[in-house]
């Protein structure tokens, strides 16, 4: 089969591949009908990684058929078509059984990570039980592959940390694809106020077409000064740092209301500044997290009923024959506007 | 009277004063019987409190009998016990219908602070009917001034903060006043371990005295690694730190299971590193709070049914024309042991 | 003044009476700019509520202009103006601290029923302060008297203690004014399902265009079996109980799902059967709530930003001059499809 | 081996039976080193659970030895000593990933109901994984056997779900092992006031002893009155209902302060009268559970730190020859004051 693969820093290609097989009872191989990038594969090809080796096949978003289960697969069977879940949980150990998926003792993130991914014609999905979802019937490929990771990011780590509640101001640092799935999916909960900031005119354009009720462009002006004023000087109750660098999450300390919430959703490769000096007074709280992918049935309701549309996001489609390009195009989403790319095995 | 009062940097006296009288209708005039000094006094006689003008009567704690109310005022009447909050709150600002008093438009901290305090022989209290509690019979002077301040900020800002449930494993940093009032109230909850954390040797027979289930000296050895150890390599549910130093929030940082929480109670004078780069993906909170003492009316319950002792944390005696000694003693605690100082007008 | 007064069972009539005066110091006099009817109002007339003396003025619902205030008030002055709470909430009691101001100690449900009322061209509004809210520049007079009751009770009674969620399936057994309101507020979080069930085809009609996913008439067919049918036999996530009579509330008790909430909103006047011989297992909640209108704040921030149209449920308008009219109109739903109707002083 | 098997209404045997063998990969065989009877037995016995078919093997708690696992058994292994959960969650479904293992598709009570049971000296626990749990080195068979259903129980259905709070009032109703249960592990959370009901003398000895504050005799004088008095008036935050009657169930009704919660643990057999028309506007909540035993983990660490000493439930021990007669003491509690009774085989 043909499989995106990760070569070292700065260099992928694509190659073939033996179709993978079942290597324990609880695992599933699924034929991979759409996938996706994520920034973090842009991450990986940095070399910024480590847990990635030379020769992995990268990709952990995708909604397939499943061709094959082990014996110990109750839930699926050939010929269901699956979201799979960029996290792999085994609903056994300690964390899988308080829903931190994320930090399960046998999986977790792993895909296109520990073990081989989903930009490949196949994949090996370990605890399939626990770890795939059945497609709802009349939700096409593209809007669902959007569950495999970004949304449930977005609402996990940003909205649901960030306890947005009706009537709310919230604030999105960043809009990129993450970004803009928190400004989707704050909407179930009804705020007043959804200001999102970004330097990209083109990304908060996007934006305020999603629902944002006012857009700050970072490259201009003082945005904290801006947010303050929207807010009667109180600052925002939801801060949600969606870029993962430092003078993101910093402004989120500043615009932060007392009694407020910094939700960090950001990849961060470095320490920041917590101003306790001013902020240890403020009642406020600070949350990280690792998607763990628990929302997702509440998510698979939300698009199944019509409330959710994830295939807005969608900006580009290629062929995996046509992979180089997709990581071409969403590497320069500045110049491209790319948001969520769709590759079709 | 006679009352302590804040000169400018280093300089506090006792000096003769007029008796305060009502300034509001929902004022009440109580007379002090106990008051105590807060570490917050050691901070504003070092000139680290701005708001605190030359001339300003100390002091945010106490317990005393009421001798006049104003017309508004319905819950209190002279003669009454009362218990005085640290925390002036006005029940009607949106901060204080949120059960933020700390945030209170009209109040918040301000006894001792931006208005005369309770080191002195009679003290006004502003919003009295939300801001004084009654003294339950049976329950004595000393242990009652207890609550005015660090019981309430041991417990809301470590401990509910904190989240400590049956089973769990916390970390207390710091085993001062506070820091001690974190370990009497996580009980309420039974923990499973309650590691307390010191340089002093002799604040950690008191933590062991008082419930700590292991305590670890600073001064000596790898304390993030001992943690880490007693916890099964997982770290703690809850850290909480009570010093207000750097190195003290940035050991919780690496004491925190993913999952966990980090609850800031210390009051910080400068910026913390946050190590984003590791918790990013650890699912953890970090909360900051100024004491509400929404929690009083919850506390008194478990004074008076004898589920907590706050004398305890008693170790001095002074009368009022002492307290010139009281702030020595209690500012010089390595050497004497102090915790917390009693006065007597 | 006019003024709408209860004489007895089945007797009331517009009264010449004098303007209130203030009474005490925490107390506003406002003029009345408009107000609506409640079944409460109803059941009043029928002599089912025994607080009501003959010579109350009735009516707990408006909006109107302060005109005086005592020396305590310190929120709202003449000319302001306001939103009147049908709650009454002294904010200093162990009740309005905890936010259950439906249970002041000195308030509560008083308006119209223990104390003159709304349904006159001046009411005196007791604990001012945290009692009336100011009315957003921008939102009208009748919008704004929709929440004064309904839409709180609808909200807090029914969506909150509903605790209803995205995704989620919810039952509003009632479309009434108040199943209605219910409606309305629980889209603020996104449920897939939104049955509404009644017996009238016309206000089946009405939840159809204010959001129902589907709508069942009780008059025909076996309801329970329908909505076990909806939810793939599993039951709803939330069911509302609106009306106040036993077999709404016994409905309720059969669509539940497992891990499920009985949310009632009804006013009853007898006992019901709770099938504990089928519930006990169920892992169920019922929740019950007399409005504390703690919600009002954020119910005001979602109109202002155009999230509710509360006017939607206004059908009929009235002059105090015709209120008698205005009450055969409210009496008579069936026939006349009234659902909120507005008397304008 | 020696099973104690139910024939038929009132008639149960220790016959011979085959030891069991495995059937699923992620089956265990646990040889039996304690097992007890359980309320829920005695309704079995008495021909109420017409799950149970004549010829099951009785018994849904246990500690034993893992003897031989399936294939997709990762967390036991033979040798292993383990706590036998008298619910068995298979981790996958719905209910599951909610926690809500009580209502697991493919499990929940099962063992000693649709499934041959623990009162045999071995047994076959499905969902091994996930329905097993590792017993702490140095906790003594007796006290563990007691996390298998009761002390879960009477903590998950009772005091969670009762929200018992610190500085609460507390009312148990019902003395007998789920009540006691429950007044142990109420005091978790320390409550102020911890007031148990029972017509039996002997059994509010016992709640005396395990930390009841006040003990009233159901059998003489207006308990309810007598409760109210206790409470100022109030009534109690949480009544927690460990009786399984009308009587039982009304009387929390009768007692819940405004605001609080009554929580149900007694299985009922028929309907009860539930007072709306006094309870629709007293802000309380109702709350039914099948135990998940999702808090045994929490219970374990409470066991294992020394917080819980389930051992002083347990009044008889027996051998597995002499179950008949375990069963007539068990049965016969008024006169023999038998709580917990511990069957070896």
């Amino acid at each position: 089969m043909k499989a995106l693969v990760f070569l070292g820093q700065q260099r992928i290609a694509l190659e073939d591949r033996p179709v993978p097989e079942l290597l324990a009872p609880t695992d599933a191989i699924v034929r991979v009908r759409k996938t996706t990038l994520c920034g973090t594969d842009l991450h990986i090809l940095k070399g910024d990684v480590p847990t990635v080796d030379p020769g992995r096949i990268l990709g952990h978003e995708g909604v397939g058929d499943v061709v094959q289960t082990g014996d110990a697969v109750t839930a699926f069977k050939p010929g269901d078509r699956v979201l799979i879940s960029c996290i792999s949980s085994c609903g056994k150990c300690d964390a899988c059984r308080r829903g931190m998926y994320s930090h399960c003792a046998a999986g977790g993130w792993i895909l296109g990570n520990r073990i081989d991914g989903t930009q490949a014609e196949y994949v090996r999905t370990p605890h399939a039980d626990t770890s795939l979802y059945h497609a709802p019937a009349g939700i096409d490929d593209d809007a669902l592959v959007m569950l495999s990771d970004i949304l449930p990011t977005g609402f996990e780590c940003g909205v649901l940390n960030g306890k947005v509640k009706p009537g709310d101001s919230v604030a999105i640092v960043g809009a990129g694809p993450i970004g803009l799935a928190a400004l989707l999916t704050a909407q179930f909960f009804t705020p007043a106020q959804l200001i999102v900031v970004d330097p990209d005119a083109s990304r908060l354009e996007v934006a305020t077409r999603l629902g944002a009720t006012t857009v700050l462009s970072s490259a201009k002006g003082d945005v904290a000064e801006a947010i303050r004023n929207l807010t009667g000087g109180r600052g925002v109750d939801t801060a949600i740092e969606a870029v993962g660098v430092p003078a993101a999450f910093e402004l989120c300390e500043s615009i932060v209301a007392a009694g407020g919430v910094i939700a960090n959703v950001g990849v961060h490769g470095r320490k920041v500044d917590l101003h306790l000096e001013s902020l240890w007074d403020r009642n406020i709280s600070i949350t990280t997290r690792l998607v763990d992918t628990a929302a997702t049935p509440m998510l698979l309701k939300t698009v199944e009923s019509g409330r959710l549309s994830p295939g807005v996001l969608i900006t580009h489609h290629f062929a995996l024959a046509d992979i180089l390009e997709a990581y071409r195009t969403f590497g320069d989403a500045a110049n491209t506007h790319a948001l969520k790319v769709i590759i079709s095995p």
